[in-house]
């Protein structure tokens, strides 16, 4: 309330905020607005020019119908822990923030599917249904903060990907606001494979460039009859990545398989949740298998003889479920604890055909020395799903750019062997020069054309996810109204 | 050769074939276009102006420019064993048929993927690797003729559909030729999740209204370890429907969870792979689980659980591979099979969530005796997915119109239940008018904003996929330059 007493000339903010009610509904002083600056990537910052919490569809449409009569930027956020910059104000938007927007409407356990809101903490679904056997199968790292909404915005991942796939494989309906207003449904009652153009995979992870999700419809899993867990420690990193293809080969589908070579494994040893890692060696895999019992002793015994036969030097299987969370908290929190070993890090997150992970890692070794920078590698090796992790100090001259050019290098390499620039954290405004490693023009085009569809005057999160245009790209529409010093 | 010789003096098809090379690339005499007046989908039939007969993705492009340039509608066909519609050419296309571009590219096992071009038949594929312990896994009841990318243009399923996934969660990546003749690569090299718009999952399922499909790359499965196969008879319909229900909740995800009910098997066992299931039940359900080995057994006796729980008169497992493959035959050749008891007969392809199996049942049983005619039911459970079909005798007036409207019917009342109006054959032009039960005008209009995004002239088979604009729709280009009666 006491906020909503701070006077400010600016029109568009007293009429945006007699469009959403309650307290705490708009904020719009300088110092308020610098918590929505940037989001977990936070090399680049803008300030918004107001944040409103809208409390329904409705007053998200009104919002928007607003902003588009009135040219104003805008976008949606989340939790903000987008890591490519996807919420990050760039043209001084109106942040239509969906953090009120939170209740679960919805469980429908017969069915499978449960209607959450898009500011629903992506954590709590599965905690809301886990005494009845079920959960909800994305889990993002950051799974504890992040919201559903901007898990459908990113596509988001996460370890147990490899074998449940990834958001756009569990959503199942959305209800977004189009950029103009429109509140469309897409997919319904929670039918797969509705007819019609699939509009539900186009949104979801268009990063926020397209409408704005008010409400999700997310498949439900049936939990494992039961989970089992290995850590495998390799002298030689070739060794272990050697093992994943052969695991895959054998048939196995496991629900994670993770790597971390040894600066990851100084920086976790180092930090929260240390587990007691050997620090000389190379590679530690971390494996787990869930299904029906029966079946999974007999597949941690095929990952053993793997193992076996890529010289391994440790392998164990986790004894109880609190070892097995101590060992998840360690790879978890990985991306955190290399706070403990450098001032500063930066995350890639290239995708790469899981046969070239041997020559990939040596390559982004070579990116290592030739910059001066060490790099950690986390990754999804199931899935060939690379986190090089960039250790800088940002007080040394020069190394902030030495770590984004080593990262874009990375992402370089992937390209080149075949992949991709990003498996899980988007594009945003972090890598949108990167999309050309693996985009030519045409193909741009393709997807800008139908950015064009949903958000013909651009003011809808303008500035993210493709290149700026170049010679070959038909020029887009300037943005209008870019507003940058209206605070009070 | 022959065909060559013929006379015309319709420009078009001279210089049409010019761009294809090799013997029989284009028929345009009556005769010869009488094949391609329909697909699958025989009620409606129309002349095609002529088929060209491409070899290849760069006279897929010539072709399609050519009739960019010169107004002349057209579309691509397959085996054209669709029974939607979609292949006919309602306007008088030129049809692009792609029969001749049926390579297998690649096969890549250790990344799990084959390149295939549009043409090559689906069951071809899974024949190609069985050997090396490899399948493909969408499995359409036609798939001993239909084509890849007939599958991709329908996102076809199939029995096994409701462990694995219909057709878009196995395509990795396509090369398309646009409707102006541009050649794009959506996905590469079998990397999931690539950033961007789903461009992938857009375009399967679109229908051949979006672009013409030239190169597919698709997931390989590995075999698994065992299957097995239960037959269950059931007395009253409502006890297999809630075995159904049961099954999925126990969590077992069966590979096919198949049911049939007593007109139906009246028909099979009336057909050419009789397997003795009885006549005076009122439903059979065949269950598949396969897995690891070990796993197997413990689920088939929980599934033998559920049945008998449900008042199961006799229940079954497949004593060996000869025994299965004989009950799947039964199965497969299902909708064939309503030859022998029925002179025609119409199939519809509903969607329902499973808890609604039973009272939808119900509502198809009252639509068959208003109608007069019977409804047989054949459908994927598991999933939902219905197949009623409607029995009726066109030589008897007015019985063809009736037999549609009972089929329309049926898919009023599984979109009253909250389902959908297809699950895997496809809108076509069969149930244009019906996509109406299902989406709202602005749910139509974002979706022909898309297909105007790629296809802005409406020169590639048009008419088919949306209802006629309506009052409210925004009234779409007119069809150019359609013509019919061209032939020599």
């Amino acid at each position: 309330m006491a906020l909503k007493t701070i006077k400010t000339n600016d029109v568009h903010i007293i009429n945006l905020e007699k469009i959403v009610t309650g307290p705490q509904s708009i904020l719009f002083k300088y110092e308020d607005l610098l918590a929505y600056d940037c989001d977990g990537f936070t090399i680049e910052r803008h300030l918004p020019r107001a944040v409103v919490f809208p409390k329904d569809s409705q007053e998200v449409s009104k919002l928007v119908q607003y902003c588009a009569q009135n040219d104003l930027p805008f976008l949606a956020r989340g939790a903000g822990t987008g890591l490519s910059g996807g919420a990050i104000p760039l043209n001084g938007e109106v942040i239509i923030s969906l953090v009120r927007m939170k209740r679960l409407l919805e469980i429908d356990l017969e069915n499978r599917l449960a209607v959450v809101e898009p500011g629903f903490v992506n954590l709590k679904l599965t905690n809301s249904i886990s005494d009845k056997g079920y959960y909800y199968a994305p889990d993002p790292s950051s799974q504890y903060a992040c919201t559903i909404g901007g898990n459908v915005a990113e596509n988001a991942g996460g370890a147990h990907c490899l074998k449940y796939g990834v958001t756009t494989n569990h959503i199942l309906g959305l209800e977004v606001v189009l950029p103009n207003g429109e509140i469309i449904e897409i997919g319904k009652n929670g039918i797969p494979d509705f007819p019609g153009y699939d509009l539900l995979g186009i949104l979801t992870g268009s990063e926020g460039t397209l409408a704005i999700v008010t409400k999700i419809t997310v498949r439900l899993l049936k939990n494992p009859e039961g989970k089992k867990t290995v850590l495998a420690y390799f002298d030689r990193v070739e060794d272990g990545s050697r093992a994943v293809s052969d695991i895959i080969s054998t048939g196995i589908v496991p629900a994670a398989l993770e790597m971390m070579d040894k600066t990851a494994i100084e920086g976790v040893e180092s930090a929260a949740f240390p587990v007691g890692h050997p620090r000389d060696i190379e590679a530690v895999l971390l494996i787990e298998v869930d299904g029906i019992l029966a079946g999974i002793d007999d597949q941690i015994d095929l990952i053993l003889g793997v193992c076996k036969s890529r010289n391994v030097r440790e392998v164990k299987v986790a004894k109880d479920e609190e070892e097995r969370g101590r060992w998840w908290a360690n790879r978890k929190t990985g991306f955190g604890a290399m706070g403990a070993i450098s001032p500063d890090y930066l995350v890639q997150d290239g995708v790469i055909p899981r046969s070239k992970l041997p020559e990939v890692l040596r390559r982004i070794n070579q990116i290592s020395e030739e910059s001066g920078l060490r790099i950690a590698n986390i990754f999804h090796a199931g899935d060939g799903n690379l986190h090089p992790l960039v250790l800088f100090d940002s007080r040394k001259p020069g190394e902030t750019e030495g770590a984004i050019k080593a990262g874009s290098q990375c992402l370089k390499v992937c390209a080149e062997f075949g992949g991709s620039i990003t498996g899980e954290h988007g594009v945003g405004i972090e890598k949108k020069e990167e999309m050309r490693f693996i985009f030519n023009d045409d193909e741009i085009k393709a997807q800008t054309d139908i950015r064009e569809v949903f958000n013909p005057n651009n003011l809808l999160n303008a500035g993210k996810l493709f290149p700026t245009p170049g010679r070959c790209v038909e020029v887009k529409k300037e943005m209008k109204n870019p507003v940058k010093s209206t605070y009070y």
